[in-house]
This record gives C-alpha cells, structure tokens and sequence, in this order.
C-alpha cells in the first residue's frame, strides 16, 4: 500500500530527463499532459490552437502509473494529471504557479540559462508586497518590490526597472511565473546586470491586489477584466513613480528608469513611455499586445499616438527594445508596428524568438533586455 | 460540455453554507475531505487518529459531483478531493496552502472572529523576504518581515514579536497558514494591538530557506528534518535578533521583545527565553513540544534548564502565556511543565482550548496573545 506521502514525483534526473509517478489505484486510464510534451492542433471557444498532448501514463508491477521523458531541455516546466477525465495537480509535488485561474505543477530543468531560474547561493535582493495610495484610481493598491542584494545598508542610489505584467496577471505574476528574484539574483552576482529595484505594480484597475491578497477576498480570476486596457492604468501610472521615488534610494532621472511589460503589459510600457515622454530611457515590449482601441474611455490616453511617439523620438531612448516569437499571435500586429516605428524613423531593436505567447519567452527576454539596462 | 474554467467552486454562501463542485465526468465515485467535516478514527503509522470523515459526493442532473455543507462556523478551511481513490485538489479553486509536503485547497467563511483573517479595507502592512547572515549556522538565510502599516515614514522605533513555527513548517508558515499579516493588519487598525514588527524566521537548521525557496532546489519537505531540536537554532538565535536590531528602527530593549512559536516553536521559545533570560518580557508558548532532550549536541543548550528558569523567572516577565487544546497529544507534557513552573512559584498565564494540535488553535492563540504586548 502506497502513502502518497512517499512518492518522488517528478523526478529530475542528472540526464536532464524526468519520471512522474502517480498513485491512483481505481483509475482506469491515468494521462500527464505539460509545455514538456508536444504540441497538437485543438480546437477552442477562441479557434483553433497548438495545446500540449495528454500522454497515457502507464501503470509498473507496483500499480503505480508512470510517465518517463527523454532529456528535456533546460527549462521552468509545468504540468497536470488527468485521472479518469478529472484534469487536476499532481499531490507529491508540493511546487505550483498560478496562471490566471488554473493552477499547474512546476519542476525545473535547471542546466544552462535555466540555472539562473534556480536560487544559488549568492547574495539575495528582498522581495516586499507593500501597499501605496493610488489617488488616480482612488484605492489603496499592492505592489511587489525587489530590492537588490545590499540595498539596505549601501547608502547608494539605485535605478529602477518598472516591469508590467500580462492579462489575467497581477502584482506577482512576475515573481512566480517570471521567476524576475532569482534572474535578478542571479544576473547581478554574475556581473552582467547592474543592481538595480524592480517594481512589480497590478496593471487591473478594478483590483486593489492579486486574487486572494486583496480586500475582494478569494474568487476565481479571469483573463480580461472589466475596464481591462481602458486607458486608466496608463494616466495613473505616475501614482506608482511618485510613490517609489518618495520611499525609496532611487535615481529620479530618465537615464535611470526603465519600463517593459509582457502582452498587455507591454501594450502598457508602450503607451505609458509616450504619454510621458521624457520620462523612460529604456522600454521594452515582450510580445507586446499592440493594437488599436476603439474605446476612448480614458479622456484620449489613445489618441494622439502618432505625436506623442514623434516627441519621445525626439527625446531620445537609449534602448526600445521589440520581442516577440515567431508564432505569437500578436506577431503581425508587432510586424505592424515597427512598420509604423521604421515610416517615422524611431529607433528600436528588435529580437525575434522562437515560440509564441508564453511565459517561457518572457522570462528569456527579461533574462536579455536587463543587463542592457543602465 | 463543462470547461472546467467556468465552474464555480467552492461557492460559500452568505448563510454560511458551501458548495464544492467537481467534473469528473468518467469517475465512479468522487470524495471531498476536509477539516470542516465530522472526523472519524482512522488507523495511521503512527497510532489511531481522528481524520476528517471522506463524505460522498453525489451526481447532479448535468453530471457534476457537487457537496453541500450545512452553515458551517467562521474559520479558514481547507480539503481535498478524493476521485476514484486519487486524492488531489479542486482545479476550480485557485488558492492553496502548502503544510509540510501536503497541498490542500482553502476557502474562508469570514464571519465573527474569522472576519481578522481576511484582507480588510484597513492599512496594510508590508511583509518582506529577506535574507540574512547567520554566522552561527554558517550560512545566509531567509525570514519573513511584517512592518507595520506606516512604519517606513513614521520615523519611530517599533517592538518586536519572534514568531517560531512547528515541525515540517519553515518561514512561510505562519504568513500562509497562519493569517499573520492579515490578523496583524485588522488587530491594529481596530486599535486592539500596538503597532509591532513580526519575525518569523526559519527554525530548521538544515535549511536556508523553505523548500524552493533556497538553494536546494524543489524537493519534498518532510516533518522531522535532520538537526531538527538538537539546540543550534536556539545558541544562535541572537544573530536573528542582532540582525532585526541593526537593520530596522527597532526598540533594543527587554520591555519591547516578544518570543512566541507553535509546537516545535513553543519548544523553541521556551528554550530561548531560558536561555538569554532577561532579553523577552513576552513569552508564547502555542501547543508547546516540550519534552526532555536526552541528546547534548548543541553543548548545555538543554542542561541547566531549573537553574535558568529560576534566573528568568527572578528576572521577571510582563507575560509568560501557555495554550494548548484539550485533545493536543501535547496536552499531558504542557501539564508536566505547568506542574514544574507551578513547584517552583514561576507566574504564567494559561489559556485551554477546545481541540487539538492544529492551525485553527494557532490562529486563534496569536489572535489572543498579540493584544496583550507591549
């Protein structure tokens, strides 16, 4: 008789391969499906998409169902099991990532670049949940703050990195999914990032903090939000600047200020960077959702936008940096708006990744576009 | 068709009552079990026990498995669901709580008392990962840090509250499990506690950090680790203390420190208040473990121990405060040590509860000992 208790499930080995051990004795057909495996055409409420395969795990003479990979490539892996049609967690594995409403397993493959998702033994840079007054939205908010390691004690000034969020995303969506403590971590002590603060703010306007953190109690997120990319994110943006350059030992100039954001969050770098023009020396769009809005719900934070990019041309950036991978499906709008970027001669670069929309790109790009900063 | 995405579980009603819903659609029999259900006694490795009874769940005319609950009383709640024989978790309930290797889905019936465990609209402290040197272990290591609300502009020095937690927890546990910051938040804003710091610290000396967080990786954490009370974390807590009282604005004096733990942390506090006996004028002891220690390894940490009592006991504390549920198999060994303090005319407070040696009782006991420091 099994305890779950005493189950090594995933197993990482040192050849980089993984075996999933299962204990679900009534089951008549248990499958593993993970960004691991795969991929095949499904089809969706939304169309058809690329969706991993549901692997049939195999049951060994022990009665245990097993699922054995071969080596996999350095990489933050997630997964669920399906027993019997149930899509659920794996309950030997105590490691989980949130995204929007569904939780999976997690396990690393922590060779190469990947090691650098992985906490090793170098200085440490806290992470703080901390609240601040939002007037532009009229809320108390939360926000997540990674200050580098030695802050506390250097008496020295520090630039800061404004890093945004997807949809469906929130104030920790970054820390877990983006893994950005440890790359942080890790970058600095190798001496290919400067020490630099890190601040995670809630992109949803209608939340005061990620779900379950926040006074609307638990209830299960969504993936657009009312009031989602409604322009008021973007006019209250400098609630968040104000507050960070008030409490803490920052440098409050452009050269010193940094601002990216994956997928509407990058769609909030963009526009945030023009509307203040001045203001960031370095932006970064990770398969930025860019597209036009119809809505004009934010007293013309849309409009204007072929001017407000002319003035911050004019201004200067050191860096505008443009990712996307190649199946993403906001490609052809990113093809769209370098067209409109190269017509008016603003300079940008641009990286060009294999994949699509996923967090496995954004936490390569981070890894890439901070130790251009500063 | 159910998308798995568009269920609602588990839905608490405003009478109190809950609804859990689960598609499983090919399963023969699905379970729900959890601390708000009637327990029974099972047979474990470790002797008869009582564990929550494993309630049917029964077919609605769409095919969902659906449980309801009478109107059940205030409390944060957790349980499992148990589908042809694999017990896991409700993949329509996005939020969890880890207890040592054991993932388990939460919900909050916030009424009365409970409502303190829940995210008001109140100031909000902030709670800070953070890594410090412990010379004493030989490594650098990882605490939880609450501040206050306001503590970063008001210029003034705070009291401090050492938190310690039980066997199988780590420096995460009394934040997750245990509603620190949350009860810290409500119990100030309502005026009944003094603005304190809160330091929970990590009490396994083999660990840096709680598993995934530190550089051992992802690995299952267990109840019992090596070291585990064999004295280190005890001989070289004064580097926590020194750490807090370089790096925040702190009062450094014995009238504004307080030292508290659950289980292996009420073992832990007791020993450490004995041990630097005019340092800590509150002590907590929750669910205390105190029982002898037959092995020496920390040189004298559990000698002496009448003779240190007598010293911190002519010393003097404003509160040494004793909790333990009626049905805690630690009951008879707090009675032992009750008997003890008593024979030598030591003051103590005691406070008895229902039930046994679980969270509930931990929440309720810090939600009782909080008010009354400083």
């Amino acid at each position: 008789m099994f305890n779950a208790q005493n189950i090594n499930s995933p197993e990482v080995k040192s050849d980089q391969s993984v075996v999933f051990r299962i204990y679900a004795p009534n089951a008549q057909e248990v499958r593993i499906t993970g960004d691991f495996l795969p991929t095949e055409k499904v089809t969706t409420p939304y169309g058809e998409a690329d969706a991993p395969i549901k692997a049939l795990m195999t049951q060994d003479q022990n009665g245990l169902w097993v699922y054995e990979t071969s080596a996999l490539a350095p990489e933050l892996y997630s997964y669920s099991v399906i027993v019997d049609g149930y899509e659920t967690t794996d309950p030997n594995n105590p490691f989980y990532i949130r995204d929007v409403a569904s939780t999976k397993n997690i396990f690393l493959v922590a060779q190469d670049f990947a090691a650098d998702y992985a906490v090793q033994d170098v200085p440490h840079g806290t992470l703080a949940h901390r609240w601040y007054d939002a007037p532009g939205l009229g809320m108390d908010r939360r926000l997540t703050i990674y200050t580098p390691a030695g802050y506390e004690q250097s008496g020295q000034e520090y630039p800061v990195l404004y890093l945004l969020h997807g949809a469906g995303g929130d104030e920790e969506a970054w820390m877990t999914l983006g893994r950005t403590a440890q790359i942080m971590d890790n970058l600095i002590a190798q001496g290919k990032s400067k020490p630099m603060i890190v601040v995670m703010p809630n992109g949803n306007v209608i939340q005061d903090a990620a779900p379950g953190a926040g006074h609307q109690g638990y209830y299960k997120p969504q993936f657009m939000m009312p009031k989602t990319m409604n322009g008021e994110y973007e006019a209250s943006f400098p609630d968040i600047v104000n507050f960070i350059e008030s409490q803490y030992r920052v440098k409050k100039d452009k050269a010193h200020r940094a601002i990216a954001g994956l997928s509407m969050g990058g769609f909030h770098a963009m526009h945030i960077s023009r509307l203040y023009p001045n203001t960031y020396n370095y932006v970064g769009l990770f398969s930025a959702a860019i597209m036009p809005r119809a809505d004009q719900d934010a007293a013309g934070v849309y409009q204007n936008i072929d001017q407000t990019l002319a003035v911050q041309k004019a201004n200067g950036t050191a860096l505008y940096w443009i990712a996307i991978g190649k199946t993403d499906f906001l490609y052809q709008a990113n093809v769209d708006y370098r067209q409109k970027l190269d017509a008016m001669n603003m300079p940008y670069v641009y990286r060009e990744s294999e994949g699509g929309h996923i967090w496995r790109n954004w936490r390569i790009y981070l890894r890439e576009f901070v130790p251009q900063l500063f």
